[in-house]
């Protein structure tokens, strides 16, 4: 199933007791209309306030139910917050985040002088002047494989840091500034701590010749801020051969 | 005073006693600011879920305050949902309803096959084909000076129903149908119901030719449906020689 969903009103993807996630209000809605609860495998585990026009979902579907059937009940029950843009039956043995081969995000930044009601959920609004060229020449050496341990929260338990960085645009479109992530999967609050870095370098708080040594450090401190959730899409997810 | 506000949890702009209005929450927002209870004036007196990103409005400013002031605080107070988008001081005798020469609203229709979260708060989601053609046509005979009584709820006291509509315009912008309407002044629920015609013109339940008698008819009646109010938004109030 393709996913969209305002993240506004929810803690994050993630099932967990006592709150109100996307995980557990879509699982619960699974169960009402198939009779059985799912499980859910998915490609990006968004964050509180992180939103998703293209995540991908998957579970085994209960014996007699249809895809087409499925999507109209669940979106009966809970769109338009969270909506099923599509549904369809996998090849045997898939899982949404086990066979993603990429993920792409979009972030938004706001930088006109107050914020626009009709957006303001979507974008960071940060009404301060930014240099697209510093930002993206603080980009580039950020592209291909690195260990991005600088720009994520440490794992719980340990694991690889090194992702495949396969796109980071920055581009102005009117007030709002658009950045672009695309990689192999992310770490935890990847993005947002790169957006953060580049609109530090933006306003020229961070040089952007800062940045390798940024990379090679290894520990989160040697990063920009970590920019605020609500601005940030989980726009497509990428199954097949990697590009 | 130029205003931006998402309508959707707003009974609309006037102030009613025992519910919540832009007019309401701003008034009060002003009163606490100045120290005095200001008497608005506005240029458009929105429905209940209708939204609007260049509502005018404007209030004798209590002596010793500043336009910048004023409006840096009362966006502190209230924005994202209500904005100041700019603030400043008017020709004496200025009153932002009575000295309006136009209005102009975006009638937003989203026909994609499902909803999409992040738009559903300001769009109608109609999922079926729209003849663009046929609304053009439809919209053609609507344009000039008419009595437009078969296109408002009838005013409480009798009053004229006659309006000088500058432009129904309808395009087609992705998913989305966009109908632009501009007049040097609104009746009640105006647009919502040349919006509710044109869309049933163009799902081919009413056709173009019919719409001269409609007019004519000069009653409620004869008229197509009033489109629901979460789709409008009064984008621009226009003041000195009308166009």
């Amino acid at each position: 199933m393709v996913l969209a969903y305002d993240g506004t009103d929810f803690h994050g993807w993630a099932a967990q007791p006592g709150v109100r996630t996307v995980e557990g209000v879509f699982a619960e809605a699974i169960r009402v209309v198939t009779g059985s609860a799912p499980k859910l495998s998915v490609a990006g585990r968004t964050d509180a306030g992180v939103h998703a026009s293209g995540q991908v979902a998957s579970f085994v579907r209960p014996p007699g139910t249809d895809p087409a059937s499925i999507q109209r009940a669940i979106n009966g029950m809970l769109a338009p917050e969270i909506v099923v843009r599509s549904a369809r039956v996998a090849p045997r043995g898939f899982e949404a985040r086990r066979r993603a081969t990429g993920r792409e995000y979009l972030y938004r930044i706001d930088t006109g002088p107050v914020p626009d009601p009709i957006t303001a959920r979507y974008v960071w609004h940060r009404p301060k002047p930014l240099s697209i060229a510093r930002m993206r020449a603080a980009a580039r050496p950020l592209v291909g494989e690195h260990d991005f341990a600088s720009f994520c929260r440490a794992p719980k338990v340990p694991a690889s840091t090194v992702r495949n960085l396969r796109r980071l645009s920055v581009a102005r479109m009117g007030d709002e500034v658009h950045i672009r992530a695309a990689a192999d999967a992310f770490l935890h609050q990847m993005v947002r701590s790169l957006v953060g870095t580049l609109v530090a370098v933006g306003e020229g708080k961070i040089e952007p010749v800062a940045i390798p040594s940024m990379l090679a450090a290894r520990r989160r401190s040697a990063a920009g801020p970590v920019a605020p959730p609500h601005g940030l899409t989980l726009v497509r997810v990428l199954y097949g051969r990697p590009p």
